[in-house]
This record gives C-alpha cells, structure tokens and sequence, in this order.
C-alpha cells in the first residue's frame, strides 16, 4: 500500500474511527539522516541523526497535528477554523482548511511572521488578520471567538494536535530499529516536546525491551526561556522566530516529559542556534528554519560541555522542526553573499581560485 | 529497512556500482496525491492525482538527479562542482555538495533568481556568482570551466541526472500499482520529461502487461516556448522562472518522448499558469512553485476544450515540480491580502463575517 499520511499509518495509536473522514496531505514519513559531518566536526563517540521534519508538505512537523485537527474538526461538523500564530501553524492549517473546504481563519501580531509563512497562509485562502497586538493577545482572541461562535480553535491547546505529533517518534524508532538514547529538541509552545514524549512512552509501552526510554532535551532561545527562567516573559525576543512563545500553552506537560525521562530543558543564545543553523547547512546539506536549530545547537553546547564524556556510544536524534525556506531572509543575512562578475573566463577563475 | 533514497531503492535501474559513494539527503519518496477538489471542480471524468515534488529535501525534483551527479562526481574523484542555474539546480547542487565537502561553484544571471533559491545556495556555502548575462551565457560559462579545469558540471547536461531522474515515474508506477493514462508535465530545460519518459519505459519493459505507456503531455510558457515554436528564443519571459528556456538542453530527446508516446508539448499563458497555480493552493491545499503550475494548467486547458470527451475514465498525473516555498514573493502578489484589525472581538468577527 503506497504512504497515506499520519492517520492511516498509526491509526491504532490515534483517536480516530472508521467514521472520522480523514484530510491528508500525505504528511509524515519524514527521513531521519545520519550526520556524520558533524559527528565528526565534533569528535562526538555516538551517533547522531536530524529528523527533518522540513520535508512534510507545508515545510514543518505541524502537518502531523493539522490532519488530526482538521479531521475531527470535520468529523464534528465544523464548517471553519481559527488560529493565532507566529507562522507554521497557520502556514498548516490554512493547507489543510483548503483541501477540506472549509474557512480559515488566522489571526498574527503585526508584522511578526516571516515572510514565506505569510505566503503560505495567502495562497492556501486563508483570511489573514493582523492584529495590532503580540502572540498572547491574538490567542486570547481566538480561544474568546471559538468560544463564542461555531469555529473550531486549531491552535496546540486543540487536543488532537499533540496525537498527531507524536508520530514521529514512532517514525524515529522504526528508522533505528530501537529507540535513540537523547531527544534534542527546540521548546517554544512545549506541545512538540510533550508529543515526543507521548509517542516514545507509547511504543516503550507496547515493546519494552525493544523501545526502551531516551532522555528528552529541550531548548529555548535565551530570550525567549520562560521555562528555564521558571516565570512567563512579557517581550520574548529571538531570531528563532517559530519560538519566540512567552508563556508556553504545554508548560506543565514540557517539564514533566523533562522529569519522567530524566532530560533537561535548557537554553541557547541566538548566537549558538545561528551558529547551528550554519553548520546544518554547510555540512549536512539540510536548510532548516532557524528555530529549527535550536536542538543542534543544544546537542552542540552539551558536548562541548563533555556532557557524553563518560557515557560511552550513545544514538541522538535531534528534530529539524521546519525547513529553511519558510524564513529566507534569515539564510541571506547569516550567509555569505553572492559576488557580481563579468561574463569572463578569467574572472571567474581568479574569483573560484581554481 | 528505512527509506534511504533513490540510489539505495533504484540501484539496479541505475549506473551505479557497489564503488559508487552514495551521497544522499533521502530525496524522492514523494507522495502523489489524489486530487479530488480539481477533479469535481472541472467535472472531469476520471481521476487525477499530483506528483508533489515539492516535498524533496531542497524543495524540488532536481535533488533526484543531484544525488546521482553528486555520487558518481565523488566516484570520478572530483573535488569541486559548478552548475549554470535560474535556481533549484543551484539550491539542490549546493546542498548535496555539501553533504559531499566539495566546493560548488553557482553562476546565475544577474537579478534572475527568486530570493528562496538564492538562500539556498548561499546557505549551503555555495559560492554564488551573479553574472551580466543570461541563462545561456551562464551555461557556456560552465561548460568551459568544467572542460578546463577539475570541475565537474552538474547541470542537466550530466548524463546522470536524467537516470536519477526517471524515477518519480517508478513511485507514481508503484503508487498508482498500474501506469497513468497521461503524464502532464511542466517543459523548461525538457530534461524531465524526457527523464518521466525513460521511466515509464523501463517499467513498461519490465512487465509489460501492468504498466503500460503514459501519454507524456509537456507544458511551457507562451513566452518561453521555443519547443513549441520551433526555434530558440532569443528572450524568454514567463512568471515561471524554472521554466524560462530559451533553448532548452533536452529539446531533442523531449520531442522523442512526446512523439513515441503519442503525446503533445504545447504551450499555456502566465495567465493560465497562475489561475493554476491558485486552484492547486486553495482546493488541493498544495503550494507549488509558478512553473510546477504548468502541469495542471495544461490539464485544467485539455479538460476544458474537451481533449478527454470521448474517451471515458482515465488515470492522469500532473507533476508539481518545485514547492511554494521557493518564490514567496509570486504568492504574496498573487494572493488576497493580509487585513490589519483591531484587538478587538466585534470587529474581527465583523472582518470574518462569522
């Protein structure tokens, strides 16, 4: 049977039935790519892997919890949905909306999306508000209207969006064939850390001895860490934009994947996820967005810090959240520039330094 | 075993050997997507899918090819590559080169890159040069250097990226567990539709009975449509810049593919390749670059001048070559605009109309 999207994949795992008419966008199967130039970048004695989810359709792992939301919402008869969002979940669920026919609304703080999410939103028909406030208020504003009228909320407080995203831990563990022993990933809203941690608790729970429990290490961009400062942050400030979250929706949930898999949440400046940003692209060949980066940039602080020194070979996996062209000014800034030239032989010998 | 890409899939369909270094990002293993929204939306009596190339790691089909050039550069020893490229050839080469550590070297005319490919290959440490010619004197540029110095051509002229190629044709063979009726297909440089054709081929050779041979039905740009015309164009002008050829490397081997198959290779306006690509995002929920449009614009042009009349239900496949993602700028113009409100509940839901 050719791929068919999360929810026909791992059905049993999900809470869907026969009569859930199921909105796909073929999401998932995403590939898990060994790193090798970067395991050896750091003399690093393990393994390390990059689940890219940049490769779902709309370019972030928020696919896998769109096709549960949107589903159910369409299962319970709801003609449109709504959403607050920085980017990627609107970026999704304005696809999704699309291939279901149904409204989409989405509400963004003015002028905080990059510009390639806000493409998507357009072209996908979404109705695009820009409210003159930040994040939190434009939430506010969506749990206050799909309270009031019949439009269903699709941001991670809807609870089918962490059931979708925690495929992809199952995705990790069938591409190793057991479970990796760390999960690096980037903390923003905490839903993708508290997800993972569903999906690898539930595979453990089906095989023991095969899927046995990693660590799960989350980070937060420093200023932007209001779980690692233990209060909310009024102003978050990144460049990670898709992190940039104040007061995460799945704060609770976050800390308790930290504390029952005996990981951390931490966090990292702008400098080191720029910084990883770079060496993903430049020596793996993957463009990730930069929050994306985030989970390398942790996996690089940590050994750095000999944190692995004593703990013999180890497998690590650390999630690409999104791909690189959703925010592509960012890759212009951080990289080197392009060189204007003649139509000359010469010149550009001289300028390749062949 | 995990998916790992077309050369560990396609192995025996492919000029590769156990020596053969396989440098790969996982591309391919794309889905082809029913799309049912079009379908009705056309009263088109049959079933149409799309093969979304877009969901290959740089965001396009040419990372098909690209692992091929890369491996079988790297087997000849080479150390450095260099393409002429409009854009996804360059993103693909940069990355893949990187994944390799050998340099690439990228000419692009001047001022005629979209700004998402261009971060690509900057990203990826690529050295960009931006010359003042066009497309072709690019392209002359590099075969020159390549036949001068140790520096491998990865442009489409590399034989092996046509063989990497024709295996979007196996997965929509193996999707569909059966042969399309009709492969529609965006032309530019004509090297994929002539790469779908060798596919089919191969597949139809190996059991003739179940996969039988498609129609290959090619689509350019009314303003760069030299295969069409019958003669080069001196200035090609299209909103589908992967398109915009004015004399196209494959023309030759494309005109066979077309001819062998019964098939045509017409041309649509950048008005027909826009209100495509439009449909494709607002009913399918697909974002896909201008020129991957031309496939369903050709498609949406036969289904509306009747060419399937009399022919009852078939199978047809249009490829979506390029993700979205690639030229935010086309979808911001072409889109309804974001709306700036209040945060104020009355009058969003005056905005929503709720």
């Amino acid at each position: 049977m050719p791929y068919k999207g999360i929810i026909e994949k791992y059905r049993k795992y999900l809470p869907v039935s026969d009569e859930t008419p199921i909105i796909s966008l073929h999401e998932g199967n995403t590939p898990l790519i060994q790193a090798k130039n970067i395991s050896k970048k750091l003399n690093f004695n393990g393994e390390v892997y990059l689940k890219f989810e940049g490769m779902n359709p709309t370019g972030s792992f928020k696919d896998r919890g769109m096709t549960m939301a949107i589903s159910k919402a369409i299962e319970s008869g709801s003609k449109a949905v709504i959403c607050a969002s920085t980017g990627n979940t609107s970026a999704s669920a304005a696809a999704y909306a699309a291939k279901a026919k149904i409204k989409c609304v989405v509400l963004i703080p003015e002028g905080k999306i990059s510009f390639g999410k806000l493409s998507q939103a357009v072209i996908h028909g979404a109705e695009v508000l820009e409210i003159d406030g930040n994040f939190d208020e434009a939430l506010d504003l969506a749990k206050d209207l799909s309270s009031r009228y019949p439009i269903t909320l699709v941001n991670s407080i809807n609870p089918f969006r962490i059931e979708g995203q925690k495929t992809a831990a199952y995705e990790v563990c069938e591409s190793l064939e057991e479970s990796p022993d760390y999960q690096f990933m980037p903390v923003g809203n905490a839903g993708n850390i508290a997800a993972y941690w569903k999906g690898y608790k539930d595979y453990n729970k089906a095989e023991p001895e095969k899927y046995t429990l990693p660590k799960m290490m989350g980070f937060q961009a420093a200023g932007s860490a209001p779980i690692v400062e233990g209060h909310p942050i009024a102003n978050p400030e990144t460049v990670a934009t898709a992190i940039r979250i104040g007061n995460p929706a799945s704060w609770k949930i976050a800390e308790e994947a930290r504390d029952e898999s005996c990981g951390v949440i931490d966090k990292i400046t702008d400098e080191e996820i720029l910084e990883a940003y770079r060496i993903v692209a430049a020596t793996e060949g993957i463009f990730c967005e930069p929050a994306s980066a985030a989970s390398v940039a942790g996996f690089i602080k940590y050994t750095r810090q000999n944190y692995f020194k004593d703990i013999g070979p180890v497998k690590v996996v650390c999630v690409l959240t999104g791909h690189g062209l959703k925010d592509p000014n960012t890759a212009v800034t951080n990289a080197a520039k392009s060189k204007k030239v003649r139509v000359n032989i010469e010149d550009i010998v001289s300028v390749i330094g062949l």
